[in-house]
């Protein structure tokens, strides 16, 4: 089932630029196994901001927590979950 | 180019129902040939509100505007628009 | 899976006063049913508002809407859901 | 009598790793004593966040203020607490 | 045990000026008869408003509801419960 | 004439603790003095924060802003001041 | 002593336009009767909204609120005091 | 001088279709008139919503609210000013 | 012409009490100095706050930016601006 | 496409005055260079505030993106983008 997720990175300005250089490596491979899995199908950058709205499609709630409190970057971000349901109109439903 | 789309329906309680269900009706018809044509790749319902968030496709702003503005339930809703990049750990970018 | 649900009851102060009690009787019923089939564990009123607290338990996010969208209250209130996981913390888990 | 809780943790980034293990060891054990004596009956997981909503079941607002300021973690916490009353459809009460 | 109450009345302004004045009349009465009974020991008009800011003193969160939702003017007001407990500095406590 | 005061403490996490302790004694008795000279008439903690709602008995404004950015903690609170008037129902009035 | 008062008029738009015209006039005549008496020493309207920032100089408390409770617009306008004191680098002071 | 102003149309849904078209066409031509005269030198609409950022450039404050109140709408919108200065790092300045 | 201005200030609690003494100092003297200019005719302490509401008289926007952001605490200030307009009320105007 | 941007700055206070100058005027080339490209046609200080209001004219939302995050202080910023459309009044449309 499909979640809507909005993710906004907050990493401190006064990291060790290693430190951060890797959590974001990690972060990036991290997602990327994600999408490759089909558990994340969607992520888009929000112009401007160091942010993403995500889709992620899991078999239920404990397993999107799963997935998110194990991100790399989960420390570093303000996350808001919002269940998704089928909308009547989708033409693909 | 992308463009993440929260529509919130608010449809007077006491408008006429015959109104309402031919309004209802022509957003489903125009929201369905716009996801036909491409323009409006996602839509999902919020879980437990008359809301949706959607994807558009479009060639840029004017044409944004000119498709939202047009909805039929257009006077009806609170639209918020939020422009979308590639996220440069998109897979499929 | 759980579901937390705030629901705020926001009745036209000039419905019918007969329309009204019909609305709220059937609502009544319709929660109780919910209740004693397992699928709304949790009601709660929060003190001094025409609110509730209420936990769900269902199989997925699409039930969930389709239960919520039922509700014969649906049109009047202003609804916020929030998915739940399994505390690590929970002695009952 | 009943209350609802949200428990928002926010520990900072740079706290001592081990101060931090043993003052979430000692979180988890007060919370599971509580919650084996009953004073605590509900904790959940807010999906993608390092938050929780709980009910708490006790006598009275100065037993609650009491449980709640002698959380290990309650320095490292924004809580908001609601009262909660019986609600007039609950099957259970 | 005490809560603090915030009360902001909206009457609306059709309303019938003598089913208003009956209602106003009816509330008085009521607040004046819980504040005579204990019930109610603190109430206080907020500056250039029509609202209050009240103490109850009641048994819990049960009886508190019960005051509060039979208010004349409950369907007119919106009420906010905060829950009191004993200051540790409180040189009467 | 009375005040409503919301007063919450954010004590640095990392300020010395015999600082912070002096500091927190030394505000008790500077609440406990206003509180027996008739100044401070009431002080309720609100259940789950480090904060309190009070009101205050003084001559006007002047002497209000004299105590409360004497208090010992004036530099690690945020306070909201709410000018109160006599309810037209307050049966002590 | 003074006090800042924010003032946001919000007169429905079908009220019938000579009631209207009398209860602005009205509105006018009380409050340069204020202002003459040095009860209202400021009023500014805010750019662009149907708005004021006032500053009022009374006694006390209830004489503020005896004053704006008066208005002929009060029911429909909300209203926002905020009191003052004397600045320490005020050079009138 | 250059004020910045966010113009957020409500008109009525129930208003006279007639008395709407009017408004609409009194409302366009007064803008018109002053973005010819240069005193309304930019307007855009923001994608999907009813509403406009507009910048003027005015003699001052109370030219500014007399042209904005004078817009036939006015008495339909939310209407929010921010005074802009030149910025230092402007190529044109 | 006149403009309403709210200024927080939020002084590090670590800050070098000398720098701050001084700081303070500059201000208190760059204030009064405005004041007796005419530049700066209002300032007003916010009782419980360490804020004040002013009003500056200047000759346009960019005077009223080149004073505020020549405040020696502008570094240490939020501040928010609002023009103001004679009121069609003001008996003085 | 047009887009709206407002930018608040948020350096640190404790930052190197060398590294803080350095990037100031960094950031100062970099907007003049996209200034004189015309891909940031308008550019205004907020009043009071270390911010400002700009117009960008682009390609797109990757071109927006692209062009925001490359600022020497994005990692200093809060930035909200709101796309633009052509208005139906614009005399220059």
């Amino acid at each position: 089932m499909l979640f809507h997720v909005r993710m906004d990175v907050r990493i401190p300005l006064d990291l060790d630029p290693d430190v951060r250089a890797e959590l974001v490596a990690r972060e990036r491979a991290y997602s990327q196994e994600l999408q490759r899995s089909g558990a994340w199908p969607h992520i888009w950058r929000i112009v401007g901001e160091y942010s993403n709205f995500s889709v992620f499609d899991v078999a239920g709630n404990d397993e999107l927590h799963e997935l998110l409190s194990g991100l790399p970057l989960f420390p570093y971000m303000d996350i808001h979950v919002t269940p998704l349901a089928t909308h009547p109109s989708d033409v693909n439903a």
